[in-house]
């Protein structure tokens, strides 16, 4: 075979740097500023991602403006708010104690947008959503590489996407993909927060594997 | 900060296995088995991506057998005689010469599937696409983990979702996220396919990077 031979040693450390990933919420978050080329790297990772016919379909705005940031958070709270009345019981108790953002504690915020290509996109001319999946190949690029340089970064989907896009006065035909939160951590969970919090049970990975086709049954 | 504390040196080599990740092709695999403990631990890198609220929303259909590639196959060449004829002059008569899947040339395919939940997740309830997402971010884990393993992976997105379920016996509700090509490879380029052929050029980070809003004339 010709081409890069990785060994065993760096597939376990690959999977090393996928165990420690995390979701990172503001409670977890340093006051600490995170170098300029601390982003780059983490950019650059993203540029490295897979993307249907080369399209490289993304755009990355860096958000430090505390007025940004404020107008962001507003949206989250709407959102939240909303979201909290869709759990019942003990689960909107529980939803309504976590802390979900970290808008304000992070001193980078990076929206993420998919910039639709103008003409016809090799591999994308049947399954549209293929420019989106690119997008988002992206920012799991940025958090594998956030992760392995120790930072941490969370996914803030609890915003409107069109509140974002306006008060980041992005073209119309753009599509948010991701608003990340990034920044110095306090600590790495050693595991998902809401796996800790028994939010959520972790699957076993034969539970969702079948073979040649789903049973009939099904 | 507590927590696994990862070196510049694991940093680069995770750059290294980004920089060598390729989308591979039916003209670069080689005709040999790939072991159960190689897809165990491509499975295993899926189920630790992210996910909205710990949804861990993913199904796995590992093909196999050669009646179900030939459907697939054949919703594959409908798709790609269309595609060809959205592509003009000089690009239809490139497009036309691509090899831009290894159904048959791979031994093993996965067809990756998005199951939505029946209850209410944390951190969807306004974008919905964030279960989907969650699912690329899987692949995108199956696929760099694919790499460190020196094992090549092609997404083949020139496929009808609608026709995969079928042939698959995938739930109604269940949607057809991607189709993958796994197995052993000749060589791995040195740089996208796409690139080299100039179908697509390069994009400077710099040049998809904005700080604080787009700028107003956009």
């Amino acid at each position: 075979m010709s081409g890069k031979n990785f060994t065993s040693v760096e597939q376990e450390l690959l999977k090393e740097i996928m165990l420690h990933r995390r979701d990172v919420r503001g409670n977890k978050f340093l006051k600490k500023e995170v170098p300029d080329e601390i982003i780059e790297k983490i950019l650059l990772a993203a540029s490295l991602a897979p993307s249907v016919g080369f399209s490289q379909p993304w755009e990355f705005v860096i958000v430090r403006d505390n007025n940004t940031k404020n107008l962001i958070a507003d949206s989250f709270e709407l959102e939240n708010k909303k979201a909290e009345g869709m759990f019942f019981d003990e689960k909107r108790a529980a939803y309504a104690k976590l802390k979900l953002e970290g808008i304000h504690e992070t001193p980078i915020n990076i929206a993420v947008f998919y910039k639709p290509s103008v003409k016809p996109v090799l591999g994308q001319t049947t399954m549209k959503e293929a420019g989106e999946y690119s997008v988002v190949c992206a920012v799991q690029n940025m958090w594998l590489m956030a992760r392995a340089l120790n930072i941490g970064m969370g996914w803030v989907s609890i915003v409107d996407p069109e509140a974002v896009k306006e008060i980041l006065k992005s073209p119309p035909e753009n599509k948010l993909i991701a608003y990340l939160c990034i920044g110095y951590v306090k600590e790495f969970l050693d595991g998902p927060e809401l796996e800790k919090l028994n939010w959520e049970t972790r699957k076993l990975v034969s539970a969702v594997v079948y073979q040649n086709s789903y049973p009939k049954e099904k």
